[in-house]
């Protein structure tokens, strides 16, 4: 399919790229208007000064599986609950640079027909739903440049995991940025400019599904689908204080999707949900699941979702630190609100030392199987369209120091040494036993080093991109705060290595007051239905629902 | 670890090898006596003449349930079990070049050993199993080559599959050939030569698991453990009349085994269970499957084994031919009699149209995928130690038309065209809705294009391999024997292609009389209960219990 887009510079190609985005956002009826002539820092406060009391009730005052229950009653009609996504999309795109279009049309076409039918059908029935953008779906006007110059206005097909929420009545209606080559922890192209947090403009809302965070954290949207192949679901999640899933590979389809380095099989990405409720992620799973996708794409792992259950307390382990950078003090903090919670509620808590199981070692493993081309493919389609090669992009691939193009026998050591990794941190969850003859349920973790950082300083994956190594699965929830009161730098700290003299440096509580710090929870793999079970009871120890 | 054997060689070390497998085998005792001077075609009737009737009692008379339950209940003693199985063992190794090693003295150190426990413990309690070469298995003397004279003499470490028998109460007590590179569908290597098969010693018992099979078909073992990339379990065992199951990948552990490639992710091999009776692959699954391997070798997939129940009569498709090579006369009989018992016990059967889905394409794939490195690797182990390169190597190698030495691109290309080629399948599964609104449950088709060939002449893999680049389970059992009466050849065929050509013009009654032809029940990726459960419903539709 070739592109739609008539021109061929990049600078033409991103410009008619923005030009139909804002075409899409300037179709939002009624216009916003309320907003001040400078924007705050913090965008928290400006839907009371935008939207309709309605507009915010319904954006606001519904749990997931309320405002499910609303749309079946038809207690809410779903076209009032798309306008009011609509219009709060809209607004939290003019404080974040959060879309890439808003699908205006489309979504109020769709909530009409769902209004008309006779019953209400389908489990995710009116449901607004916000999409990464390089998911693509499928539709007549659907584009998708995943983020590369070289592929602006190029036609979408069908995306099997949005194929699915479509058949149980969503609505889609609106569409996410994401950073250049989409290997960025931040949200950032040349094509799109920059997304900003939507509680500190100065930060980033993480990435590479900062977009979906950007929206999320404004409640422009209630679901939405991010992938992760590296922390691109959980650090933006984090960053905002809302909750994200990353399962274990290959249980949600990929097929339809377009990214870059397809049909590298070292280490998969995977789409999972980003939500401002828990309830969103099991959702999410269970419809997602429950369409059997292996009968369409033979990759997935053919297993039902099936809800665990705990019939004891959890035993729960904290990474206190993962052995090469030290957390900021107020993710310090939150581990020790919650283990203290843990404990409180009777569960069993002990450490998870990760200095054995060496966590730098798998960085350069990863980073290496990241790119087995040595970063050709996605380098070539970058620099031959004259799109600029942006300093995340450059540091992800040229400043790694094990990234090179591999020979197929080189390729393949690289393979058994994560093999070998893999196992070695299996042991470590075997040897949890050896105190009480109980292995470790969990992993409590930071999701990142510490709140979202400032534009251009994401420089550290490890706290995420272990658990892509891994194959983990695992879920961010938001605990706490920065306070600068509570949370003072630690001026006696030596830090350990240059990472962690990098990260160090980085703190000082005034520049993240009040982001959001929020925590992760790691299952082993393919136990996905046991950490968001974990979370569950997590949640509940810390006095949540 | 290196090598045990003093010599550097390939000539040298591969002598020692067969002294010490020589040594081991004339350990046997009583001494084997009875056997003629001239060893006739077939070696089927030679056990009554060698053994004694205790020992063809214990050897033919039980299933391996009622085995099972002789041992539990002590009705037998583990040592006679054992030391019955040596012997018949002996034998088929003198008759047909099966085993590399006899473990006379740890079978019957182990079998004393289980006989003085107090209470039989384990769900494999005193079961002899037959082992493939190249998996190894703990032991102070066990060394491992997987037949490249490079590897002769050295050390072999644990084996996660071995050791969850072990823990089971088995006894391993012989280890059985394969060939050079373990990637022929025959088994001969030039370290300890030509495995024939028990039927009829002219003919292979396929490979790469045929020392199995060869022991197996003479009942030498009842349960042995093969492997299968591309029919080395399926090929064998239809060869001799026994059954074999090939699971999908990553539901057995492979932790531990040698091999050639290791690291190379693009087609995975399986382990999996030979067996003379078809409850021994339920129970190998089951046993295997519910140690919960993911435990130590976190790649294993994360799913209990369930068994299958169906609730209504299966819908079985057949496939007469794969479109590219016509079966023999006796297979195309096999698939006659198995359809029509399967339709008058109340089964849908329908045809399975494989033309349009290119299995000559699906080869051309999968062979490159075999060896994106071009084969180097494993041309470098058997030229740099001066073994000589054997024909069925070249030509799994030299001579397939697609294999080369991939950049990371190419591969990644490949891998791309095996996920779409899958998604094809997939789709003529869905296909198979469309008349009656049901999916074919399970294809029934031949594991081979005929009964076992002649030495050198296993020059075609499309009808097992086929399934090892779907990733689908299939299992194959016995059905009939080649009948000159009923078999006559088609003179009147005219061959589509060279391939067919080949097949066509190997066929000539005679030359197979009375060898076994056996089918293969083939079901969708990690449906692998589903597969054993259509298996019992077939074998009752054919009259069995």
């Amino acid at each position: 399919m070739t592109s739609i887009c008539p021109y061929t510079s990049f600078e033409d190609k991103a410009n008619w790229a923005r030009a139909k985005r804002d075409a899409s956002v300037a179709k939002v009826e009624p216009k916003l208007e309320g907003l001040p002539a400078e924007l705050p820092l913090s965008s928290q406060d400006l839907p009371k000064a935008v939207l309709t009391s309605k507009e915010i009730e319904i954006t606001e005052k519904y749990t997931i599986t309320e405002l499910l229950s609303a749309l079946k009653e038809r207690a809410l009609s779903v076209e009032e609950v798309t306008r009011a996504f609509l219009r709060r999309a809209a607004l939290a795109h003019v404080t974040t640079n959060c879309l890439i279009e808003l699908m205006w049309d489309e979504a109020i076409g769709r909530a009409k027909h769902l209004d008309s039918l006779p019953e209400p059908k389908g489990a995710l029935f009116g449901l607004p739903i916000s999409a990464k953008e390089h998911q693509g779906m499928v539709g007549p006007n659907v584009t998708t440049s995943a983020s590369f110059g070289a592929w602006i206005g190029k036609p979408h097909g069908s995306n099997l995991l949005y194929d699915t929420f479509w058949e149980e009545g969503c609505v889609f209606y609106a569409r996410t940025t994401q950073p250049q080559a989409i290997m960025h922890l931040e949200t950032e192209s040349p094509i799109y400019g920059r997304t900003t947090n939507p509680y500190n403009r100065d930060l980033t809302p993480g990435g590479s599904s900062g977009g979906e965070s950007a929206l999320l954290g404004l409640r422009g949207s209630i679901l939405g689908v991010g992938s992760d192949i590296g922390g691109s679901i959980r650090c933006p999640a984090a960053h905002v204080g809302v909750y994200g899933f990353k399962p274990s590979a290959k249980r949600i389809a990929t097929t339809g999707l377009r990214a870059a380095n397809g049909g590298r099989e070292t280490i998969p990405g995977c789409p999972g949900p980003m939500a401002v409720d828990r309830d969103a992620l099991e959702l999410f799973m269970k419809v997602a699941v429950g369409a059997e996708p292996w009968n369409i794409d033979p990759s997935i792992t053919v297993k039902e979702w099936i809800p665990h259950k705990f019939t004891q307390p959890l035993k729960v382990a904290i990474q206190w630190w993962d052995g090469v950078v030290q957390p900021h003090p107020p993710m310090t903090r939150a581990l020790r609100e919650v283990a203290d919670a843990c404990r409180k509620s009777g569960m069993t808590v002990v450490d998870w030392d990760c200095e054995p199981l060496d966590h730098k070692g798998a960085w350069d493993l990863l980073s290496a199987l990241y790119w087995p081309d040595g970063g050709k493919e996605v380098l070539s389609l970058i620099e031959d369209d004259g799109e600029p090669l942006m300093d995340l992009t450059k540091w992800i691939i040229l400043e790694q120091p094990t990234v090179k193009e591999l020979t197929q026998h080189e390729l393949w050591k690289l393979c058994c040494q994560r093999d070998e990794y893999r196992a070695r941190y299996a042991k470590a969850w075997r040897d949890s036993r050896n105190a009480d003859g109980k292995e470790v349920d969990v992993i409590i973790c930071p999701p990142y080093f510490g709140a979202a950082s400032t534009h251009g300083n994401s420089r550290y994956w490890g706290y995420t991109a272990q658990w892509n190594l891994l194959d983990y699965p695992s879920a961010v929830f938001p605990v706490t705060t920065v306070d600068a009161a509570k949370d003072p730098k630690d001026a006696t700290y030596t830090p350990k290595n240059d990472q962690d003299k990098f990260v160090y440096d980085l703190y000082d509580p005034e520049t993240y007051q009040d982001a959001p710090i929020s925590l992760q929870v790691v299952g082993k793999r393919q136990h996905d239905e046991k950490v968001l079970a974990a979370l569950v009871e997590i949640e509940r120890a810390m006095g949540r629902k």
